[in-house]
This record gives structure tokens, C-alpha cells and sequence, in this order.
């Protein structure tokens, strides 16, 4: 491991275990084994490290969203691609995912505006789809904000609770999400066969790669 | 408004935009236009002030579920009751509602236990309405523990994210999200009146008045 990735995982494990506001750049340089004028040349300030941090968090998942829509040209495999890429997303990167889901307020600087443009990209995917298999009657979608924010919150939880070592694989994971996701649209069930071939799942380089936090919980 | 209000408020304003852990006793006691010794006086530690934030919270949200779920031996009224109060809970304290879907982790004393345990049983109501519409055939659900935790994370996202000022009224976020409930688990779609009377949702002494936090989107 590099000592940009101990920085990088240090300051990943802090922030989601305290928060953002709570961690010090001398708790990062302790914690990654470095001292902060050292630190301060890898990865300059806290704010610089949580933008960075955010900002490839966020790419990652932009990415991979445009995998999935990418795939088929039918909104329901559309929306179980993107179900599946982003609940694997956080089950593969849940501390990076969970400071993802929950600092982006903690940011002041210009790298604020980038991020919630990501985000902005990100949710106009699940618009496409769902507008389109709302005019295309293969949905049923009241009111399509309330039911994009509710698709998009479902999955965000995972990172709190899904363990790697509990009783459902990343693969049986994306199954049941995919089921929850395409029946609250009224669509029909995707099966996993029509996902192939899936979109690849990076572990991000600032992901700590052991679990911790007696917070979370198996399902 | 007292000044055990005004300490209450100060606290969740403060707990909801910066963290719990970054934030000191000396900050709520400025909020509050107290000084820290009167302060101790009316609420003892920090960690005292979000027991009892969390603990009223839950228990209130506790209350509400089984007002809901007491309304009705039809698991579909039942689960569109509770979804309903949820989300009408979370829309009415957005920033208590936050504090506590975020911050029981912050919790190191024996006031954990007690949340975690108020926490469980509330989860508990979602899971026997759901066990029972899968064991009558009304529901169809896979996996039950996924669905519950799916269900309960997209409710709670309403706190991020709904303004009253918007364009939904409190009514309407609860039509909303109880169709996409129903279908989310296979079910009939349950009107608003079979909810009859509705549950009571209270506004906690602890929610401050006014919205705030820059990072509230419009639905």
C-alpha cells in the first residue's frame, strides 16, 4: 500500500466513523502513519482530501450508471442495470459510499458545485429511464421526483447494513433490489441473465479494505 | 418558547448541520443565549442532550407505528398506515429525524441500548405486517428483511430532501409513498381513506421552527 492509499483509507474511515467535522488532518497523518507536513504534500488540506475523495466516489458511480442505462435500450433492464450497479457499489465501498452519502453539505469550495453536478447526472439516468417507461407504458409512476428519490434512498441504505460476510452474496444482494426496484415502478421482473454482462464494480483506492463500525448490522 | 426549548433546538439545529461530534456544549450554549454552567443545569452533558433527543424521537416514531399498525388486521392498510406516518413523521422533524437516522452510532453510553432496542421494535411492526401479507398471499416478497430494510430507507430519506414549502403537501408525500410501498411488495394499492383516521403526527419540542441547511433539495 502506497502512502497516498493509507492516507486516502485513513481519512475514509474517520470521516464516516466520526464525521468530517469531528476529524483533524493530525488524526489522518497518526492514523496513516505520517506526520501532517508530510500528509499536507500528498493530499493538502482536509477539504482537498474530502473533495478528491467525493468527487472519484461519485465518478465511480456516475460511471457505472451510464454502463447500466447503456446496455439496453428498455427501460425496465434500463433500471434493474442501474439498481444492480448501484446497490454493488456500496456494498463493495460502504465507507466511501456512506461519508458519499451523507458530507457532501460539509464542502465550502468551488469543488462543491462539481459534485452535485455528478450527483445531477447520476439521478437524470434514473429520469431517463423512468420517464421513458412511463410514456412507454411498461411503468406505472404516479409521480416520477418522489419515485426516483425513493429508488435512489433504498440503495444509499445499503452501505449501513449490507456485511460481505452475512447470508447474501453481492449477486443475491442485486437480485432482491432489482425485484423491490422493478416492482415499485409496476414493471416487469428483470432477471439477472438479461443484466449480462453485468457492469464491472471497482473497489475504489480509498475504500479501507476491512469492514469496521459496530454500527452496522447483518441482514 | 422556555429555555429547555430553546437548548433543545440550538442542540438538533447544531447536531443536524455540523455532527454531533463536532460540535461542543459551548456552541449549543451560545445558540441557545445561555452560558454553559446553565446549560449543564437544564441538560447535564452533551451526550445526555442526544439520549434524549433520540429516545423522544423514537419513542414518537414507536408511538405513531403502532397507532398505525393497531388500525387495521389488513397487512396492506397496515403497512400503508405505517409508511404513511413515517414519512409524515420525518417531513414534520426533518432535522430531529436526521440527527437520529444518523447519529446512534455517536451513542457510547448505556442510553444506546435503549434507542437500538426502541429502534428494533419499531422495525419489528414493518416486519409482522409484511410476514403476514406474504403468509395470506397478499404481499409477494422474496426476502423479507431486505424489503423491510428497503422500505424503512426510503422513508427515512424524506428528511433530506422533502420541503413543506414544495410542491407536495404532507398528504400527498404520504399518497405517494404508500403506492410505491404497496407495489413495492406486490400488493393492492390502498387509497387514503381506508387509512381512516389518520395517525397523529406531532411536531417534537426539539424540532427547531424554521427549515435550514442549504443542502435541502425541492421535490
Amino acid at each position: 500500500m502506497s502512502g497516498l492509499e493509507a492516507v486516502r483509507r485513513a481519512a475514509v474511515r474517520l470521516f464516516a466513523e466520526r464525521g468530517f467535522a469531528a476529524t483533524g488532518i493530525r488524526d489522518i497523518a497518526r492514523a496513516a502513519g505520517l506526520n501532517s507536513a508530510t500528509l499536507y504534500h500528498y493530499v493538502g488540506s482536509k477539504e482537498d482530501l474530502l473533495t478528491g475523495m467525493l468527487r472519484e466516489s461519485q465518478e465511480d458511480l456516475l460511471r457505472a450508471g451510464r454502463e447500466a442505462f447503456a446496455g439496453s435500450a428498455d427501460p425496465a433492464v434500463q433500471l434493474a442495470r442501474m439498481v444492480r450497479a448501484h446497490v454493488a457499489t456500496e456494498a463493495v465501498n460502504p465507507l466511501t459510499s456512506r461519508v458519499s452519502d451523507h458530507e457532501v453539505h460539509s464542502l465550502t469550495g468551488p469543488g462543491r458545485a462539481v459534485i452535485v453536478g455528478l450527483r445531477d447526472d447520476y439521478e437524470s439516468l434514473f429520469h431517463k429511464a423512468l420517464a421513458r417507461g412511463a410514456r412507454t407504458g411498461q411503468f406505472l409512476i404516479t409521480d416520477l421526483p418522489v419515485a426516483r428519490y425513493a429508488l435512489i434512498e433504498m440503495c444509499n441504505g445499503v452501505a449501513d447494513w449490507y456485511r460481505p460476510d452475512g447470508r447474501l452474496s453481492v449477486a443475491e444482494l442485486q437480485d432482491r433490489f432489482s425485484e423491490l426496484a422493478c416492482r415499485m415502478v409496476g414493471g416487469r421482473l428483470v432477471r439477472r441473465a438479461e443484466c449480462d454482462p453485468p457492469v464491472a464494480i471497482t473497489r475504489l483506492s480509498w475504500e479501507p479494505l476491512t469492514p469496521a463500525g459496530p454500527e452496522q448490522a447483518s441482514a
